[in-house]
């Protein structure tokens, strides 16, 4: 119940001016003056900071003509650029967006994140330099890097921690490994916590409560619950892969790669589906193979895409029964299968969870193809360096 | 990303400086200055307006002595009182509480709350009427009530949605039942998010993710998520009694009371372990009469409890691996056999969640009796009366 001194102060420094552009196309300073209530004096001291910062300039329509000063002013989401990097258990895809977070340039590449930090870290940074180049931007106009890992992250401190399928990652510190590349923000996220953010934030925005599946190699669920990402004690939440599930049809529960039997990912996650085809003589050897085989309409590929959807789908029936969520969207390779998948899925969140909690549910597949990541990484990007806290110094250093 | 103008107005308006006496013992003026920056000409003024309605007053040991102003001011939790009620299938406990929150007089009673809302209500009135004429406290005096039902609610309306044991209370309007009889705000939540909110308020403030669950007739769960109470987009959130479990050795799966087969409830909610009981040839009729003979170390009912204690645990497990909570309290009355169940709860958890969510996790009992709704009711009420954009038009009507 206790309320610090600093929680109380007014609420209208530099930052929170900024932020008024970054919402809107432009703005006059009798705008700015009415949305915070500051006096015109404090509205021009404002202002006349993020001009000199060069965070805010004259906008096109009432740019300075013929000595008369600027009329309107718009967020300047050329000052500088962000460097993202979604790294997958077998690809990884980088990006350079603007201040906006809007993808400008991008790249993809295969990957083996289990090789370990200093390669993937290395061939991701390989990529960024080119994608710079490409743009005509130097290493100093980059204000912030994003980075996301298949694996639980402490998002304050930005290390991987116990990342059952990233050998070497463990406790491995990823700010410091570009510290000494760039002088800019560096922040790690779980990947399926960014492509929650970028589905919410671009597609939902004003969805408060939004689960995300990542259906691909393993299966993750990112949760955006009252408006916020939510990470859990831990950086452990949105562990659905790991849920046990009833197979009526199954056998022997087959055993996971955590460790455990007759998970749901055991199951229904890409890199169970490609050894139950090779188990039923199919000539697959990754996840993309998979897919394109149900794709072809193969009975035995197809056949099994729907029990994994049934398995996915009663994993997200309990999600649903536990965090009624508003929409779930499904994302990662598997989405490609969506047919074949969402029968399944409907199927069991239908029959499982209660009605007042489904019958306003929507359960669609990503509408930003494999960008959703990389999205999500470029706005919690910008919405760090640009935080309140922060923009005084920004502003300061120039 | 927009900002209105009302969430950058200053927040230091007279909501704001009530809330730092509710949060602390007491205050002199240079504390208030001090904690909000305000000049001592608005501190004089907000005290005056705060001292005038009676919000606050001067504390004991720096009440005024001899015509020297008063120096120390504390908030005033006797100017009127808050009534709760906490409404179960079975029973229902009352309580007068201060405007702290604290329980003051409280009584209980035998209720079937399927016998609808009006007679269920006009008892709950019937004792609240009983605890203000033993406090020598009239009507006008309550500022607030709280009532919690075990379905689920739309808490912006105060109507229960679709409760499925609840005959009767679909979309019964609670608040306006109160209306007539009160003239002050009404508040309805779920059961277990009462409890939850109880819990974390007066046993783990620091906590900001607790798992709260409600082993009584039915099974339940609320939930406090990055430090606030979390209802979903429907206030179907928690409903972690009708997760579908394996169990190995079970025969046919038990049809639930929500109408499926295989439900955690169904298992091991309290109707189900009457129903097991009875069907081995015990004499018991209710959760209490089920309870005590668990606790007589009858060989049958202890076997039947340890099963509960895994089932339930199956479904923690579930939730634990979803949202990754710092805590896990068990309330209801199966808490009272918590040694039985807790050897089941924690296998489930240990052997089914990853070790980085289980590694700092607690599973505790509830350390406040049955009274953890009660306090989260009150707690709520008082929040929700003494909110900032309410103390105004508090402070103007006296």
């Amino acid at each position: 119940m206790s309320i610090s001194a600093s929680s109380m102060a007014p609420a209208t420094g530099l930052g929170e001016v900024l932020q008024l552009f970054r919402g809107r196309p432009s703005l006059t300073r009798a705008d700015v003056m009415q949305l915070t209530g500051l006096s015109r004096s404090t509205v021009n001291q404002r202002l006349d900071a993020l001009l000199s910062a060069a965070l805010v300039v004259p906008s096109g329509e009432g740019a300075p003509t013929g000595g008369r000063p600027a009329s309107r002013f718009t967020f300047h989401h050329d000052r500088g650029v962000l460097l993202v990097a979604d790294i997958g258990a077998t690809g990884m895809r980088v990006a350079l967006c603007d201040l906006r977070g809007e993808v400008r340039a991008e790249s993809a590449r295969t990957i083996d994140v289990a090789d370990g930090p200093e390669p993937v870290l290395g061939a991701a940074d390989e990529m960024f330099r080119e994608l710079l180049t490409g743009a005509g931007r130097a290493a100093e106009e980059v204000l912030g890097i994003g980075i996301d890992v298949p694996g639980p992250v402490d998002f304050g401190s930005g290390q991987v921690v116990s990342p059952p399928i990233m050998s070497g990652w463990d406790r491995y510190d990823i700010p410091s490994w570009f510290a000494g590349r760039y002088s800019c923000a560096v922040l790690v996220e779980k990947d399926v916590n960014a492509m929650a953010i970028g589905e919410q934030r671009s597609v939902y925005p004003d969805v408060r409560q939004l689960l995300m599946i990542k259906a691909g190699t393993g299966i993750g669920a990112g949760m955006i619950l009252g408006g916020e990402i939510y990470r859990g004690a831990d950086g452990a939440a949105g562990d659905i892969g790991h849920i046990q599930v009833t197979v009526e049809d199954a056998g022997a529960e087959p055993v996971c790669r955590c460790g455990n039997v007759g998970c749901v990912e055991a199951y229904a996650g890409g890199w169970a589906l490609v050894r139950d085809l090779r188990e039923a003589g199919k000539q697959v050897s990754t996840v993309d193979d998979a897919v394109a085989l149900v794709r072809t309409g193969d009975l035995v590929a197809v056949r099994l895409a729907r029990r994994a959807g049934r398995i996915i789908g009663h994993a997200i029936a309990d999600a649903v029964s536990l965090i009624n969520p508003r929409v779930v969207v499904l994302g990662g390779q598997l989405a490609g299968i969506e047919e074949q998948l969402f029968a399944g899925i409907r199927e069991m969140v239908y029959r499982r969870s209660l009605p007042l909690a489904t019958r306003r549910l929507e359960i669609v597949a990503t509408r930003l193809d494999n960008r959703s990541g990389l999205i999500g990484l470029a706005l919690l990007v910008a919405d760090t360096i640009f935080a309140p806290d922060r923009v005084e110094a920004l502003a300061a250093h120039g």
